[in-house]
């Protein structure tokens, strides 16, 4: 498929010194024109850092990827989409293994030295040869430009309607980084599909420590600050690799900083595609919760109302329904005083004080209708716990991709 | 409206002695043939128990009941759906007050003796004066048949599609007595429309102690054993009236046993109502949760799996998706060993031992088709908790109903 075609949300960003990626299609789709198989290898040995989905129930690249992370010598990572390598057992894990050896084989490197990423259908067995033979047409087309970049990113999706990419520069002592990130994921949906996958490259040096530090606090206010469908994945995984070609010392002091900035910058950005992109949504829900005790509060009462079908299904219905939202809120499990709540949507003040507040219902349900993004604001009292957090509406389209298309 | 046009699924229940109902439309449904008032007495004082939202905006008519239950010498229940009276402030409180206040005014009691209970759209203040004229209209046609029975059932209904009623009878001492359930629930859910209500009667003496206790344990296992979408309401609220009418002195011992068994099986039949009567429902799911330490552990990976959209929509469209199950067992918070999870659905083993069991896809895919009702059986391993839990699936109609209908 020309990647004219697809259609791509952000400017593609440059991909950092030292870092070339692939992407063909292997056969675990069955569109032809569809990129499974992706291969990111770095010419210099990366210190890698990684932070996973929580479910009780992961994947076997999950596992293998997790004792490798935080590590260093990491030399690429091979990914699959179509197929997760999920609750495959003590073969999952063999095919975890057998799957970075296969891309070691064609760079040089050890089977240790590869991470792995799987997303797609739970509970069948990897397709090895597949992959293989996938994995040695991607490192004959390995390359940097904006293609390369763009069927790489297209290897990772499942429902997804779009690749997901986005990137940053940052500088310390004199020397100019690039940053750049890719991330699949219609949220952990999809008919028997599941998974947001991120990737983050950089060409800074890099402590393993910090990366894993730094990746962590990145992921806190994006990646864990989305929810289409509230169902964790088993396969969940965003990838930090660091290369050093850029030249310069590890990061360290205001460098560090600098460089954790543009993470979150990049992860921000990934994580709101992913809410964007949700299946079946027509809208973006802007969550931002303040006041509470701390963040964690107010990531719990965001991701209440997130998750409301019935938030959901009114800002598909461009329905200012604030009661849904309160009500959301008071059952999150979060202490708070109802009486200080007060509740803006788009900007028009719906509830406050414990009471209803007359308002425009025409014009807020217009604003809703007008616009991708609909911003929930609700204060919950005089705290400094805020968060922003991203959901999709929920619709009819996400009930026929999920029942009635059948893989 | 005939009551013949009502599909009414269990057969009616006989009331208790000494109890009189009716349902009268008053105004507040825009459908004339839509009864939205209605009145429950009881000819001696009851005894009352009452268990209630735990959803930190609550209702008006949940505070004004809390302070009523448990507790001794009430007369009856003002109930009206259409408006839930909830975030209505200091003025909701009055009016919940206002609408006891009439009832009593009918019956010769004092407000306090007079329990109150609304459902519908959240933030409008209630119309007291259509609900003080369709109380005095109930008031006159209060009665102990079958018609009444229904119309009262029906006087609670906000989207259901019918009215849900249960009841049983037990003995103690060699009397028999009487127990009767009605209750109304799409579940929490609607076009701006909230609350499960149950009102449970019995002819026995119960002191209000055992009674509170009971309910309370029967609610453990029915009404929080039922999630159609998981938004808790700001209304829910569950009543029990004991008056006595039968003879006897309070119940003790064996009696309250047997009372507490009736209980808990009126109160599990009008749990499963919701749980099929859920809107847009086209499968009830049946999920019970075996091998945890306790029933909390089972209940909450119980309502993990009733609570994910994946899961929904797999039953809706038929698939045998045990990915979807097992993943949503495993990120709901409760430790256990995936190693030891087994997995059937409609008694077929779709997996053990973390990984997939052969089984023949079409006839699982054709047994879901097939029946109402889909049972998910998940144990987890050796302990003694379990729990038999109620939900829905998610349809396309669930969306249309709560995004496109607006009142």
């Amino acid at each position: 498929m020309p990647i004219a075609e697809t259609p791509v949300r952000l400017p593609i960003p440059p991909l950092p010194r030292g870092f070339r990626v692939a992407g063909v299609h292997a056969g675990l789709k069955r569109n032809p024109t569809r990129e499974d198989v992706t291969l990111v290898v770095s010419d210099l040995p990366a210190t890698a850092a990684g932070v996973y989905t929580t479910n009780l129930v992961f994947a076997a690249p999950v596992a293998y990827d997790r004792a490798l992370t935080p590590g260093r010598g990491v030399r690429g990572i091979a990914i699959n989409s179509g197929n997760a390598n999920a609750c495959t057992g003590a073969r999952g894990l063999d095919d975890a293994r057998g799957m970075a050896a296969a891309a070691a084989g064609l760079v040089a490197a050890s089977a240790d030295e590869i991470l792995v990423l799987s997303t797609g259908i739970i509970g069948e067995f990897l397709p090895l040869e597949k992959i293989g033979r996938g994995l040695e047409r991607a490192a004959a087309a390995l390359g940097a430009d904006d293609e390369s970049a763009v069927r790489a990113a297209r290897g990772m999706m499942t429902t997804d309607t779009r690749p997901k990419l986005a990137g940053a520069t940052f500088a310390a002592a004199g020397t100019t980084y690039t940053l750049f990130g890719m991330a699949k994921g219609a949220a952990m949906i999809g008919p028997r599909l599941a998974t947001m996958l991120g990737v983050l490259l950089t060409d800074a040096a890099v402590e393993p420590a910090d990366g894993q530090r730094l990746l962590r606090e990145a992921a806190e206010t994006s990646f864990n600050c989305v929810s289409v469908d509230g169902h964790m994945s088993t396969n969940d995984t965003v990838l930090l690799l660091a290369n050093g070609a850029a030249g310069g010392s590890p990061l360290s002091g205001a460098g560090l900083e600098a460089f954790g900035r543009a993470l979150t910058t990049a992860c921000e950005a990934l994580a709101r595609e992913i809410a964007d992109d949700g299946e079946g949504a027509t809208h973006v829900l802007r969550i931002e919760v303040r006041g509470c005790a701390d963040r964690e509060e107010a990531r719990t009462i965001a991701r209440s109302i997130a998750d409301s079908p019935l938030v959901k299904t009114a800002i598909h219905g461009a329905d200012p329904n604030w009661g849904r939202i309160v009500s959301a809120a008071g059952y999150s499990g979060v202490r708070f005083d109802p009486a200080q709540v007060r509740l803006r949507l788009n900007g028009t003040l719906l509830f406050e004080a414990g009471a209803p507040v007359r308002f425009d219902a025409d014009a807020v349900s217009a604003s809703i209708k007008g616009a991708r993004e609909t911003l929930i604001e609700l204060d919950v009292g005089p705290g400094p716990g805020q968060i922003r957090f991203y959901s999709s509406d929920l619709t009819a389209e996400y009930v026929h991709l999920n029942a009635d298309y059948h893989t």
